[in-house]
């Protein structure tokens, strides 16, 4: 069982940020990667449809024997996790919890901006998380939907994003904290700190799923031993000549082995 | 026959320019329109794909008693028209064909700039019916593909549009004529125009296309004669509740009787 993957899932590429921290923190792993590059992006979709879609690509890892999933997308994991740990018999964990639990892991933090896109500000979940671990905190979510595509575009030290993150966090005056609610954001990071003229706390999520991850393979007794070296498997829902391209600037390894799914594996069931 | 309607599907919410153009010129005629808001974009993704959604959307559009079909994306119609064509036993029009037939008919035109998305840029099919057409212009093709994020995030008279639109039109220096070649493009209209500092052409395929689909209709003897008024149905394949907000926008009219499809409807066949 130890031997079996783990499965991670997102809507494209952002979810590649996450499988490379997991990779770093836990170098034995098998990894069953896939990006759902056919019906990309979630977050301007509804839970409705995020949730169909979600239950569709954990029904896929699952039978590919996976001993865990992990929902590396944050639309899906505000839109959809709580139905996904009820639905599938296997451990599941998001990237929300962990990213909450990173923020309370800081000496003090009174004034947190959730940057997220449109569907996961809009779900209130990290909103709701957060004010629940953090009560005397002023919390407030931003969509910043453009960030995707600018870096999917790869304008990421470019005078755009400059000026986009100038017209979506204007209004962030005295924030301490930023959770990096959406796998693209972290490539902005450098540029996202540069509009505040002092240190915020930049939170990628990524580091806390991974530990999390770590913590509950530990507590299963399912880490798989330092034996062999791992296999990592990629699967998309689209293009798979093309996921390596923009995939390696997420993964910052290269991405062979890709296979494109079945798409009668996502007939509506 | 003449009291069916017009079918127009497109990826979401552009191609409401075109139905809008249609609703001018044809001011009787019933349409119904079908936006694939689950699955939007189409401009980023593969031929494969791009022709499984259009057949499917084509395939429901059809189930609707529909008298004639219009394509109203510009990347549905260079990836898949030809084949929706060959496989649909009713009058299917695109707005690729119109589009390069107002270009042939302005009097002079040497340097032609297409923008469009990165698929419809990339399947090269604007180039080659353009250059077929105009054999002594120089032909150049740009994937604008930012500018379909701009206008869905409301930034249309913006600095940040400005600064796309240098972007991505700097190395335009000498152009007389751009064919806008994505719906949402002609939102763009005024600050494209603006960036050059003479007049250029600048051509809406909506244009054209309805007045191809007037044509059609007349030869067919299927114009629907001027009774009574016409009805307008909207369906969308998620987040009905939400299309009018930004679909008004680019119809211009308000819309109403929006429904959603069921999902089972695109179970692969």
């Amino acid at each position: 069982m130890s031997e079996n993957s783990i499965g991670i899932f997102d809507s494209g590429f952002g979810g590649l940020t996450v499988m490379k921290t997991i990779r770093e923190l836990l170098p034995f792993e098998n990894i069953i990667y896939f990006g759902d590059t056919a019906r990309i992006p979630y977050g301007t979709k509804s839970q409705e449809t995020v949730l169909r879609y979600a239950t569709e690509n954990a029904s896929f890892l699952i039978e590919q024997n996976i001993k865990v999933l992990v929902v590396a997308c944050h639309t899906a994991c505000c839109l959809a996790l709580d139905k996904l740990q009820e639905l599938f018999p296997i451990p599941i964990i998001g990237v929300t919890h962990p990213a909450v639990e990173q923020i309370t892991l800081l000496p003090s933090t009174k004034n947190i901006a959730i940057l997220g896109t449109r569907s996961t500000i809009a779900s209130g979940m990290y909103q709701k998380l957060l004010q629940e671990k953090c009560p005397h905190a002023n919390i407030t979510g931003i969509a910043c939907q453009l960030f995707v595509n600018l870096v999917e575009e790869g304008f990421i030290d470019h005078p755009l994003t400059t000026l986009a993150i100038q017209e979506y966090l204007q209004s962030l005056t005295s924030v301490d904290t930023i959770l990096l609610g959406c796998t693209h954001f972290p490539l902005l990071s450098a540029q996202i700190q540069k509009h505040f003229h002092y240190p915020v706390n930049l939170i990628d999520p990524a580091i806390g799923s991974a530990e999390a991850l770590k913590k509950l393979l530990t507590n299963l007794n399912l880490l798989r031993p330092p034996s062999t070296p791992p296999t990592y498997q990629f699967y998309v829902s689209d293009a798979p000549e093309k996921f390596p391209l923009l995939g390696e600037k997420f993964f910052s390894h290269p991405i062979t082995n890709v296979q494109k799914i079945d798409s009668s594996l996502f007939s509506v069931r």
